[in-house]
């Protein structure tokens, strides 16, 4: 499993270090903090974690698209808040809303098909969909030295899981191709589903009722009733993490909680406590209280697309 | 992957042939019912599916206990319905009071602790705890052509989980070691979580109220949360499971719906629509028309445990 040069997107330093150590420790056999593979669960965030979510988490672009075509059957919603704003990217109005009443409304969007429906859309979008600042494919703009992370961390008998605040049926379209985990391991916010036995088929059509926020104690939460373990490892990037990130971090054993710092304006942003839609400020400014490791993107990758 | 002999405690006949030609087709490369590993999902019931049920569930035997403990510190409990139905081992009462209610009843008596030290309980239990007719332990009350199943479908690239109305956490206790699945692919009832930061540690507290009880249509509900896709086979043994099995069998493609009847009262017991908890009546009804394959207990299995 030994790779001899794991991580090549990965600076040396104090944050590459630490995973290399983690992963030493828990695969040694007859060490102290030896876990075995059924132990070895680690728990990504997405937006912002393992993709870029600057200006907007990109199921937002997904769901003002439907918005559009909405509005184009029926123009009095272009009239209406939070369609308004939508329409004419008012992006002021719209992060005044917040990031649970936005993804809310990207839910609405597309209540009413089967989650089997909604998996071809929104595929069939990814397929073509560029970031319109980046100039490429959403499904490009993930990190490579997360990427990286995700199969060293396999290849050493970890089971990844991204645990994010956006729509698991949205992530599920393209975290198998992108990221390497399988529909099953993606767990993320999802609005109630209908059993639906009237035809020959039998379907679960997406209603337009929140099921799971899952953001900040959310994510702990949501760990122990999918997965029922504490992880070894958890990636995050805002205060909607701290909970999840303190959970693993605070387990007996060997454990890792890794915090990106968004401090590249160059190569792709700069931004903190600033961002509205989520935030990094308590788990920045307590990260060492907490024993959080903070990856810098500017000192820590080599490259970052 | 193929065993020249798979299978052994099946008899030949309908059921066994069944599930040899949908393993035969799922798996044949340039078939027109060929599904990549990723889309082979199958999903079993716990309680009668993979474990004997008679005469009540194996969690219900251990949360009795549990209530005993509480009537020995506080006697008035002993007088107080369903407590006292408990203690008395009034059936009658208590199979009155119906399968969500007892499993809630259940659920209460462990509130309070984590979610860790509760698989640690169930674990230590289990451990030594015997069913009272069968006497055996209670995780040696199992199915021998099941495991055989789970093995043999696992062995063609299939992942299998649970989806059980028992509680998700006390069958992790036991799931891995007795059925070869991981707790992350048993889905089942669970009572809501809070998330504890006060002391050192971060920690899942189980609390009294119910999150999910995961029978009828929340099974299909729930795979759809859990899993996103549609299983390839599910084998269920009540009409509990009917929503399920339905939902299963109709995705396009090559799928099968399994249905234990259990019909075997020398080797384990006969029974379908008269058991109160958990009855089997429109899914025997109508298997023919919802594309069923019935299994006999008596007819199909060459060993029971």
């Amino acid at each position: 499993m030994a790779d001899s040069q794991p991580l090549p997107s990965w600076n040396d330093g104090a944050a590459k270090s630490a995973i290399l150590d983690l992963v030493a420790r828990v695969t040694k056999e007859g060490g102290a903090d030896f876990a075995p593979p059924a132990e070895r669960i680690a728990t990504f965030d997405n937006d912002g974690t393992l993709s870029c979510e600057q200006p907007l988490q990109t199921q937002f672009y997904f769901a003002f698209g439907r918005v559009k075509e909405l509005a184009a059957k029926d123009p009095a919603l272009a009239e209406r808040q939070p369609f308004k704003a939508v329409l004419e990217h008012d992006y002021n109005t719209l992060f005044g809303l917040g990031l649970q009443a936005l993804y809310e409304l990207a839910f609405a969007t597309h209540a009413g098909i089967t989650d089997e429906e909604f998996i071809e859309i929104a595929s069939a979008w990814l397929a073509t969909a560029k970031h319109p600042k980046i100039g490429r494919l959403f499904k490009q703009c993930v990190y490579r030295p997360q990427i990286e992370l995700l199969a060293y961390l396999r290849d050493n008998g970890f089971k990844t899981y991204i645990v994010s605040a956006g729509g698991a049926d949205f992530m599920r379209a393209f975290a198998d191709e992108v990221y390497g985990v399988p529909r099953e391991q993606v767990i993320g916010s999802s609005v109630k589903l209908r059993y639906d036995a009237g035809g020959d088929r039998v379907s679960l059509s997406k209603l337009s009722e929140l099921n799971i926020f899952n953001d900040g104690q959310a994510k702990p939460l949501s760990i122990g009733m999918h997965i029922g373990r504490r992880p070894l490892l958890a990636f995050g990037n805002s205060d909607g993490d701290l909970p999840m990130m303190r959970y693993t971090k605070s387990g007996s054993g060997a454990r890792l909680a890794l915090l990106l710092h968004h401090d590249d304006a160059e190569r792709e942003a700069a931004y903190d406590r600033e961002f509205r839609l989520s935030p990094l400020s308590e788990a920045l400014d307590k990260a060492q209280d907490y024993g959080f490791t903070v990856v810098s993107m500017k000192r820590d990758w080599k490259v970052v697309f």
